[in-house]
């Protein structure tokens, strides 16, 4: 017998050569999944959707997290919505400059399976920085403060992540930042879900004075070719003189990230940069 | 009844929901299948791999042309090795420059399908500029001189295309261009081809003294992430001034190419860097 792990989004299905089935539950929110692949080692399926994988981690992590933190030039409080399975906080422990990361992830399966099964990335979450509060994003951002960097590193725009693709919550996350703070958010596929990408632009541009749209390739994702916005209150994604030197040292510790790469991923194809332009207000 | 179209390579499985069978037949050299697809259209497939799809072609097409045409300061002859679809000599034709291209496709009846059922693709090859050479690839360029591009647009390195992955292959290539000539290859996946990508870059140090890898995102080649290596006597893919110029008007035709995209895909992420490094030579 061969078995397949299986995912289908728009039409096309990706299937990947399974040795093991090593847990599957229900929490209040979705299924959780995780499996031994052939191709990409342990996988982390939420309600289906493949979310990380030991072998292809490292591209969203280290995009998600670095990218922000490097623009800013002295993050010391930053946000993390989602991110359970913890990749995201282990690279931010990488910046010496970090006192604190509050982590809220509304479903505490996942946060317990990758502890369980994804140790070298869910390591870090006991780490004494890192505050892990098990509740709704949503509600945690309406009364959230001062962070200086917030990452939505969150599932697809269906089911418990919904509440992450709305106007009204990126208003709160504007306030929930400091005065200079930056946030990043993963913003899906320009080739399968054009019509996310467009609708998260336009909100983004009506809240934030800086809007920037950059893109990295995951291969377990749909299509392969995947979009973080990065909003900010001042700062450019440019990294600065004195950024390059924290770059430098942050990417010898990557597999994807580099200072080339920095710069390069806000280069957007014609197609994504008539997707992410700022949509016109809507005439009253 | 759903019908589903699938490519397995590397224990990974893309299946694409697909609406018609509008062509199968099977050459001398492989199976030629032409299928309608719901999420990317008309799609060819040859011996089973995904050739090409009338939604993402311009991602391949483009970024295989105008990155070598655009660093050259001026290609008037151009060899095609593959490309029996006909897309990278549409994007040839949009350079004024050039006054002559050869399309050696060892495949006729791949050239007689494309022509049939993707018109949009292959509706340049009967362009009085182009000649169409239905023969070996490997053969003709041993006596091929004086080109100043040559595009190395082949399938993967099994069956017809496996001579045009040896060093004396592009030995050969290296005699058939000009003086100042430049030659761009698929170098196929850095995640699932890590192999050949890593020893083609080492055949091309060998081989020319500038050697660039750059990459983009194909959603239907597997992985979704794709190689291309630019291989030079004289010029560095940085764009000219005069280079400038050119490709601002090329730009305005394209979908994924432009002067950003152009430099930003030269950024290789770390795990890239290293597959695509020099190899030292083995010790005599």
């Amino acid at each position: 017998m061969t078995v397949w792990t299986a995912e289908t989004h728009q039409e096309v299905t990706v299937s990947f050569r399974t040795s093991g089935v090593l847990y599957h539950d229900q929490s209040p929110y979705q299924t959780v999944d995780v499996v031994e692949t052939v191709p990409y080692g342990r996988m982390l399926l939420l309600e289906g959707a493949v979310m990380t994988t030991d072998k292809d981690e490292f591209v969203y992590h280290e995009m998600i997290s670095h990218v922000p933190m490097l623009a800013h030039p002295n993050p010391k409080r930053v946000l993390v919505i989602g991110g359970g399975d913890g990749g995201a906080v282990r690279e931010l422990l990488k910046h010496p400059e970090v006192e604190s990361i509050v982590l809220c992830e509304i479903d505490g399966m996942v946060i317990d399976a990758c502890k369980q099964y994804f140790p070298a990335i869910a390591g870090q979450l006991g780490h004494p920085k890192v505050t892990v509060n098990v509740g709704d994003g949503v509600a945690y951002m309406e009364t959230a403060r001062d962070f200086d960097v917030i990452l939505i590193d969150s599932t697809d725009p269906i089911g418990p992540g919904e509440g992450l693709f709305t106007e009204a919550f990126y208003r709160n996350a504007f306030r929930a930042l400091a005065e200079d703070g930056i946030l990043v958010a993963q913003t899906e596929s320009p080739f399968l879900d054009a019509h996310v990408l467009r609708t998260m632009s336009g909100i983004f541009h009506r809240v934030f004075p800086i809007v920037k749209t950059y893109t990295g390739s995951i291969p377990t994702y749909p299509s392969g070719y995947w979009t973080w916005t990065f909003c900010s209150k001042q700062h450019s994604p440019k990294l600065s003189p004195e950024s390059e030197t924290r770059a430098k040292a942050i990417e010898q510790t990557c597999q994807y990230y580099n200072r080339d790469v920095h710069h390069a991923s806000f280069a957007l194809p014609n197609f994504v940069r008539e997707l992410t332009a700022p949509t016109p207000e809507p005439v009253a």
